[in-house]
């Protein structure tokens, strides 16, 4: 089936908004088996939208239409398809009464701008839409399915989820459909996990893609495998979670950050950090997640000197020898945390996070991290040669991943600790 | 004259990566006052890609091809602008030399993958690229000029600012070209500023156009006029910084945090926050910027009430009596930041972040904001009816504004505390 994708909106071409729509629609087509063969984008001018209408109905099975249907003179989808069609827009009652409900529940009254959103090409068919004002509308034109959709996300996810997968999918052979697993890892890069993968995993099934998504601090791995080869799935699902299942994190949609909240939960422990070149954002990382205060309780922003001698008990001699960028520092910086907070768990960072600071002995991007608990407190130096704030991200991650491994028991000793324990020059 | 852009790669079909590269192009754009007509994008094949060039051309004064430039078997854009223009691929000798030397300034030899990025469509223009291996190439078919780039964001930007925009700008009438100037601000939606814009610059020259670009915590406003128009644009800025200048936080790459760095290191002064709902994010975004070590020693997350008590000296009595979100709690947590750390300001937070953890009295949503200097702490309650970590990031962008307000003497009751003191029931 050829789909292709057209996107209309000023915002979209004068660089005020970048697209994110697509790719969820790519996203969701994908278990499916399908894909988008063709994306186009083109502002609010109704000769452009009639003319790439009839352009890409020509070639598509099925042409999904996102943007333009809001209530200002902006907003000409439905012009332009009923253009295109050779039809007039009329009151459409499933979309009258849509907007009426919407309205009703609100105890709002509806003006002409909303009213407008009734008005769709004569013959359309409606697609509903639960969670706004514009319903979506499809009509058939030059044998392809012209389906017009909201460029809202939120209202764009619940139609694809509740309407148009649904739809498509009672069109896609089970032949052609594919199984798909999420794998969120820390620590390795692309390009090494699929050299390690080829290296260690020759007989990996060849019907089975794998797919990266760089994120930061993680890196997500997906597998993908036709439908009918379930076995074969499941197979080389077992296969790389026994080769990378110590750089697995989290899966699906899960986090680092919620890992470590599930399972500090399960334990019926705590956890606290104590910051300096993170600056909070280790904190800032868990508790973004729902769940965290039963797990958080303290956290200590150690940036000066003087503040990681009085707030976590650091010894103003080891400041002054080793300076903050130390082992006994960061070492010390942990145990505070642990006295001060009474949690179980700790990680303690202290680094050069740039621009500058640096220096030959310890350049920018050089980082001390403590992890452990009470009485068993591990160190390493690493170093991570980005930018600033990439610099704080991964090394956040890297300190939730060593308190994950630690809590978890998963090997303490992860390639990253070594591969990172030296400067390098590559500068991201 | 008309742009078109054509963006090559499974990776954004697929929903892998999203796109920014375009939206980059279009801001470079905006100040020759050039936009983009029509932007497709399309998978690593080679026939479509043919056809699409083929198509584009046609109507394009200038196509601008992303993407396709790299070493590997996928990187098909030199072959389909030769097959489009009906001639051989041959090596290149200025693109052989770039690559010689930028190999020999890392002691490595090319190798074969290397060396197709030097074979290019015969008769082709090089577009030095100043930051990879892949240089850049220019051919003239169908009347159009078209300019092949590459996919690696920083490498194209780079390659816009030293050839494409310089190229453009001496084809640029000055006439045509537009003067920007960038505010962000906090504390109004992009509705309420255009309202009150209207209200109150009735004579807002008609020749200026207002641009919105919603961020979080803050909203880009942008003020565009044609350049001949310098007198009228720069009256335009003047009357919208005399409107809405206390809500500005910051004017071009600006940001919130790095103004109240620069207030504070101008006043040779520090602050520190007290965190709750936060978790670590206020100090998180101070000290994502650089320089933020001068002015912020130390930060306090203090997740549950015990901490509160321990680490900023909050009463237990009034934690018991008013609960962690009230007035009192969130005034003694800046005072007790404040005496705890010796810096001269402090904002301090305590809210209820959900999903879980709201009553009626206090819905998810609620923060209690506390900020200023000793013997001087003003404190407000809000209302952001926002999900997780969209209420953190706007209380922590409250909570940086209203400091700055307060250490720059500017008026300490924004409409946003008047507008947010009671909850809502909107929940976006």
């Amino acid at each position: 089936m050829n789909i292709q994708l057209l996107l209309t909106g000023n915002e979209l071409m004068n660089g005020d908004v970048v697209d994110s729509n697509s790719a969820m629609v790519a996203d969701e087509l994908k278990q499916l088996g399908l894909q988008i063969q063709r994306k186009v984008t083109v502002g609010d001018a109704m000769d452009v939208l009639v003319e790439e209408l009839q352009h890409l109905s020509k070639s598509a099975d099925m042409l999904l239409v996102n943007g333009g249907l809001g209530p200002t003179t902006d907003d000409l989808t439905a012009e332009a398809l009923a253009q295109l069609c050779g039809v007039a827009l009329a009151e459409h009652p499933e979309a009258r009464a849509h907007l009426q409900h919407w309205a009703d529940t609100r105890g709002l009254v509806l003006n002409a701008a909303n009213l407008k959103q009734a008005m769709l090409p004569a013959g359309a068919r409606v697609v509903p839409n639960s969670r706004g004002t514009a319903v979506g509308f499809a009509m058939h034109h030059n044998n392809c399915e012209i389906i017009c959709t909201p460029g809202v996300p939120h209202e764009l996810r619940a139609m694809l989820n509740e309407t148009i997968v649904p739809q498509l999918d009672g069109q896609v052979s089970e032949a052609q459909k594919l199984l798909l697993n999420r794998y969120h890892t820390f620590g390795q890069g692309e390009s090494n996990l699929q050299q390690w993968i080829a290296d260690k995993l020759p007989d990996f099934p060849a019907e089975v893609e794998l797919g990266f998504r760089a994120g930061a601090p993680t890196l997500e791995v997906k597998i993908q495998t036709p439908a009918q080869l379930a076995d074969i799935h499941q197979q080389a699902c077992q296969q790389l979670t026994a080769l990378i299942g110590d750089y697995i994190v989290a899966q699906e949609s899960g986090s680092l950050a919620a890992t470590l909240i599930d399972e500090l939960k399960r334990r019926n422990q705590t956890i606290t950090f104590a910051e300096s070149c993170t600056g909070g954002l280790i904190s800032a990382m868990l508790t973004a997640e729902p769940g965290s205060s039963a797990v958080f309780e303290a956290g200590f922003i150690t940036y000066a000197n003087r503040i990681k001698s009085q707030l976590v008990g650091v010894n103003p001699a080891d400041l002054e020898q080793h300076g903050a960028v130390s082992e006994p520092v960061v070492r010390q910086m942990a145990e505070g945390a642990l006295a001060a907070s009474g949690a179980d768990y700790v990680a303690a960072v202290s680094g050069i996070a740039g621009p500058e600071g640096g220096s030959e002995e310890k350049p920018v991007g050089t980082v001390w991290i403590a992890w452990g608990s009470t009485g068993n407190i591990h160190t390493a130096r690493l170093h991570y040669p980005y930018r600033r704030k990439m610099f704080q991200t991964m090394v956040a991650g890297a300190a939730l991943d060593l308190v994950r491994r630690e809590i978890m028991n998963i090997d303490s000793a992860p390639r990253y600790l070594k591969d990172r324990q030296h400067p390098v020059t590559k500068i991201r």
